[in-house]
């Protein structure tokens, strides 16, 4: 809990909101447990910190910690939180509200500070606010603000989202939070807990997930995957529109708009590629099926003959098995992770004698010596993890090795909401494939083509202009230069 | 760490800055290692929550956490926090200041959000700020900040302390802080931690101590005590006046006023009679030797035969031995604590068999069958606990009880920094002294005077006239009823 | 850590053995970090406790806790033991000497008394003894050494080990181990440290799997599995045989027999169907291609139109592997598990509105949705969470279930060393596999044959006959009258 | 929890059983309840470790941890073993019983195993023990009872008496508890739980000491300090005699001999000076009322014209005040400790600029200054923390300070329980009371005489010659000889 200096922070808007989580639930008996079960289900969002806030209707409580959901929220905390909800002293007999987050974060230090939901109170009421993306104008809002005379007191996108309001809130003023939003550029999925109602949102791009959805029982949901639907048996409604806010109240579900959706819109490739749940449905498509036909187009790109087909687990296990499917080379089991590892220390002071990797991962020798082995993973994106990899298969007896990749190479650095390396860490940034299979250590190296990625996440409805493929291509939705050139080493 | 209603907390303002204590340096090599010497000589003025925050000239860092100094502080946090205001980006050489906070709290609910220091970035600069008071005003300053646009996000007045400066700041405004301390009304004693200097300030009334030292090295130091002076080898400078805000800096010691002294001042005779620690200067006196005439005055008003002088651990002490000394009764020490026992879950649940006292206090019975036992103590509060120490007294033999207190009885809220219990709760709030011994069950019940405390405590420079006694008198030295009305339960 | 009634567990000796892991290393100079990685590679076979003790030549020291390797040891930790190896008070510079061992309990008191390496101190010197397995005839053992004036602090099969090699040594005792071993009934396999070498031995039945290795710089290693061979980059050496004891020390590996193997030997097959690590090798072949086989063999056995195998992550993938390459089904993962679940609350108290199952568990219903799926897992202990899993696969719209097993019912205790649940919450146990199919709620149930099974396991150097089936056949190889009388509702 | 070598500790007893207590209760309906409160009122006489053993009639149950009391059990814990005390499965409604033990070390190694109640099973019985004192024959009887077969687990005396108990056990044994503790030699005030009694039993010499009482419900209790008794409202029935072994059972109390009490006895004087807490009767004195006598005989031998008598807290108390008494000199309090300090990290650190006993002493400047000051102690071990006391107390402007300690000085090893520095670094080993004066910095230093000190402690019923007086005299009541040697550095 030491805090990285402060000012240094908001001179340099860290992305805080990338790879996050968000959940809420309007209606339900128990709120608290509600987003707890969906957090859990969202914990693959982000692992940093996590936090739920509820309403009893006048009045907001929240609990946040850094850690795993599992280890922030006891029985006790859960009920004290649902019983606050339950105290209804506004609410006479309605049910309760609340709204949760996960953060993810590659900053070694840790900040509660910044740690969601984010509470504050002003002239627009009070709001709990829990955000999923990255602003690219959060240092110019922020200095704006500063300016007018408001204090901050983290060095959150957050913070400044809910400022922003209160700037806008005021006599004569009828959609202070619309107002708001119209101001902010970059990638959001919003949800936000009012007293009397919750409100989500979502960016006119359509950059990360948002999804609504309904319990048996009446309770309304949102969600940034589907599979925090299936965890507490709510059935999937619809996708929160770009540039829509929805409104969940006691008087169900009501939708205005704070911008008209971009043309075209810019939805994260990266979702269907490594960031959702296999068992989330994204963007309209079920996020496991894509990765399959990603492998199968793989295979069709970058054919080998060879012995087996070797999932990296467990990030490549899907599009393994479609690459296998397409190739009809066989599905095999080489690579066993060890589940027990964790974050031990002998990592760094043993390397010579025990490698790390060795720690995480066993290759079953059987399988491997003597063999053409094709290893099927999503992504590589500084690789120093990938060379250890294909080493230890090299010294099991590998006879060839061949890497195949279901994204193309990761080259520029994602400013909604994606936290890459920093782009001299990208071992794909300025090199040629050629260069890094060398750098890999393998026999043949295939990356699948932009084309063939894009063939197979785009659909009737959502062509493939829509998806945001920056991180790859270089081209960038909108305009990212003040963003650039305020990240320090050209951090995202 | 589950949160209290926030909305409750911000319509009544409690008084999160009681009993808390403050410590600043400047030009020291190690200001985090410093002032946290100085937060464990102030620990007796809180023990809620702690903090330590440093500047390296150009940013600030901070860590907070609830409990004890010495268990949230270790060395890797320490060398972390000096390192930082040690790798003076900004100051080329020079040495690195910081501050510090105690905070105490009676409330059940822990609230990380409003440990301080509590940092704020706004047009005024970054700024830490530490905070020991009340203010009477804090509503009313929130409410008209939040009309004017402004965010809260904790219930504590130290926020709107940072808001309140970051209002007044903007182009043409030579001196936001003291336009700022202008309009707070209350007890305040504050640090304030600027990356380029320390400014320390002192409501117009006096009611909370604060003291300049200096180390032999030449780093400048500010705390609420003067053992905090001690604890480090620094020696006493002056105290910091009434209404004087004073900057310690590369350039030394600089001071301004914001506000004349008040007239009368209200300096709060309570630091004296129970507060402060016994080695501790306070408003120009020892605080030991004050109590020891305390004790001396009380057995003048109210002597008694008896056997001896028992001191009720470790409260009575100094009081005890002037009390002995005047009426000549031997001082004995017949009530022994167990300073193990800790905060132990036993108490509730097993009342009948083991009182909960027993496990606290235990008497010499050797010192007390069959004698007339005077026992001192400095002030009885709710009196639950008193009551259950004159029965066991009783019960091991003692023949006569008479209770003297060092002080009248405490009958009227504080809204200045000390957090009594509810008025209601007081115990003698409405009953006369003869009630009040009834209900303790002892044979005579003797406080000191009013009149007699002021002898005590004036001097030649500080005549009686200077001191709050509104907790005994209920003569507020300004104007409290917004506060009272604004207090759920009456709570100060 | 509350104990669980002592004299109780020492009448029913509780097989504390059981499903443990055991390591150990001879002649390195931190045999200490070397255990942790050994124990690391393990954890599979025990999460309950794990301990490490070494020796520096005079004296053994041991740190042994409840929970997880990663856990329990931190570089301090391993630090100091490795200090203490090396401090070489009796070796004069030669190198140190360490055990370790993994502990699986499926009891809910943890009892860290039991925790192992035990260390015992008689006249047959100083012993640090950890034991993977389970004897049948501890509690006569006990009873026997009791009644000789012997005191036993524990309930574990260990010390009664460790006491009867000391009731053995003696004056004109040439061999007190292998006296000692020689009178053990049941399954173990043993790695003790003595302050000069180290022994280990396997039963003359061959239960457990037990092997030796050597590093590159020549130390000399024990493991339960190879796979704790690999993660330090030892190369395997041999299988220590059963009856055999091997001595590790200063002067190489050394080998003599306390008994003759058992004809047959008796080698469990459940290490193959589920215990250990699919990238050991274990009894002469690798477990990850022995599942595969047993995957091929129970489609050829059970063969159904459908539309799609699905693996029941992780313990049916090797098997699903082979079987969907023997059947001509496409392998899908339409079962993804949530690793961030752990041990969470929320399981027992909102059984109705969040099933624990969907915590544990999402289907990709896509997959699923109006489609014939084989579901391949390895066994089915007890069914419970299987018929969760069973009718989640069912609301996501499975228009068929296929559930097939690749080891046949398990039906009888294991007295050898595997927990299993006990015999009445056993599925299987009295219940054809039509009735349990319909308990499961599928469409059609395939367990593999044991004729199927061994014909997979055996190799021209290990017939089938030298496999230890009771779990599945109800054929002991040993008598376990006693043993099953002395348990407690039959537990084994 | 790193545990020291295991041989060394063996080869040279350490005195584990050094500065504990011990608590016992039978027939009562909550006895772990019981055990806890009495433990907690025994926690100064050793906070290291601590643990609870009861009994259902049938079998035992423990609970043992490194810490504090309060830190050790909490509510669950106290309920499962009450809970298992009331299970009664032997007991058909009677009442239930427990023992419990605190236990001191001062080495910085944590011995898990160590902790006691110890349990052990035998043809005994089951039989958990708890032991006050040091035996100087415990490495002779581990060698002897090692050589007959025993296996020890741990270092401690206590597993020697459990052992040496179930080697006297057997046909024809009609006592062997009795026949053991014949066979001890040194110090020793034990309980010991049995399933159907308590048997608590006290050396010959009566080093300890060990009381019975009774509570109100008829509950029998024996505890090492009268102050157990009251903290739960027990009456104090009579001393256990030396050399007698008294049974606590559903028979209520029986008495008989293991031997006859030694001639003279050895009452430790030091647990009058020192050790016990100031409210317990100890030897049939209370230890506040001899402490002032201490005191006042102090002040007869050494008188000096004086401004104030200070006691040095909280250990110079008791002394200080009886003093004053004597002397007429007025007793002020001028040293005032900080509760809050604790072990904190600062220490070793910052040696220099922030010296550590200022952190956990404050002298009252106005107290001292320009005065001759008598500062009172109980005694002086090493000298270190008393020089530096003597430096602040001159800092502060002491004109004069006179050390006045209210034994003799300490220059022996003692081998019955109290575990004092090494010889080497006892101040006052080899030196005249001069040459500590210098070394400690004081104007005068004046030690009470063994004389004084003797004719303080002795009674009618108790004449000098009963007490053991080793520690300042050299003369040991039983010969050492072999535990002298036997202790590495000649560590007691």
């Amino acid at each position: 809990m030491i805090y990285t200096p402060f000012n240094a922070l908001s001179q340099t808007p860290r992305p805080w909101g990338e790879k996050c989580g968000v959940f809420a639930v309007w209606g339900a008996a128990d709120p608290a447990r509600l987003t707890f079960a969906g957090l859990l289900a969202l914990q693959h969002r982000g692992q940093e910190s996590a936090g739920i806030a509820v309403t009893d209707g006048r009045s907001l409580m929240r609990h946040v910690d850094m850690g795993l959901v599992s280890h922030i929220f006891d029985h006790d905390c859960i009920r004290t939180l649902d019983g606050h909800a339950n105290s209804r002293a506004g609410f006479a007999g309605r049910l309760g509200g609340g709204i949760g987050h996960n953060r993810y974060s590659t900053t070694g230090s840790s900040r509660v500070e910044n740690a969601q939901p984010f509470i504050g109170r002003s002239r627009a009421g009070e709001i709990a606010l829990a955000h999923n993306g990255n602003l690219v104008n959060a240092l110019e809002l922020r200095r704006r603000l500063e300016d007018a005379g408001h204090t901050f007191h983290s060095s959150s996108d957050t913070e400044a989202i809910l400022q922003l309001i209160a700037a806008h809130a005021g006599p004569g003023s009828p959609d202070p939070v619309a107002d708001a939003l119209r101001e902010l550029r970059g990638a959001f999925s919003l949800v936000m807990l009012h007293n009397d109602r919750i409100e989500v949102a979502r960016d006119p791009w359509g950059w990360r997930p948002l999804v609504i959805g309904e319990t048996e029982d009446g309770a309304l949901i949102a969600a940034s995957e589907t599979i925090a639907l299936d965890i507490i048996g709510a059935r999937f409604v619809r996708e929160v529109e770009p540039g829509e806010i929805v409104t969940l109240s006691d008087a169900g579900v009501e939708s205005r708009r704070f911008a008209p959706p971009a043309e075209p819109r810019a939805h994260c490739v990266f979702e269907h590629v490594y960031f959702a749940s296999p068992a989330s449905k994204v963007f309209g498509q079920t996020v496991q099926t894509v990765r399959e036909r990603l492998g199968e187009r793989l295979a069709k790109e970058s054919h080998v003959p060879a012995d087996c087909v070797l999932p990296m687990p467990d990030s490549g296990r899907s599009a393994a098995t479609g690459y296998a499917r397409a190739s009809g080379v066989p599905y095999r089991e080489g690579i066993i992770p060890n589940r027990y590892v964790g974050r031990t220390f002998i990592k760094p002071s043993t390397e010579e004698r025990v490698q790390a990797v060795r720690l995480k991962l066993n290759i079953v020798e059987d399988v491997v010596r003597g063999n053409r082995v094709v290893v099927v993973d999503d992504s590589v994106v500084r690789g120093t993890t990938t060379r250890a990899k294909m080493d230890q298969l090299r010294a099991a007896g590998a006879k060839e090795i061949h890497l195949r990749i279901s994204c193309p190479p990761i080259r520029h650095p994602c400013f909604f909401g994606v936290d890459f390396a920093e782009p001299t860490q990208l071992i794909a940034a300025g090199r040629e494939v050629e260069q890094i299979r060398k750098l890999l250590g393998v026999d043949t190296l295939h990356y699948l083509s932009l084309e063939g990625m894009l063939d197979v996440v785009q659909t009737a409805s959502l062509p493939r202009e829509h998806y945001c493929t920056a991180c790859y291509s270089g081209k960038y939705p909108i305009d990212v230069a003040r963003a650039a050139a305020g990240a320090v080493s050209g951090k995202c």
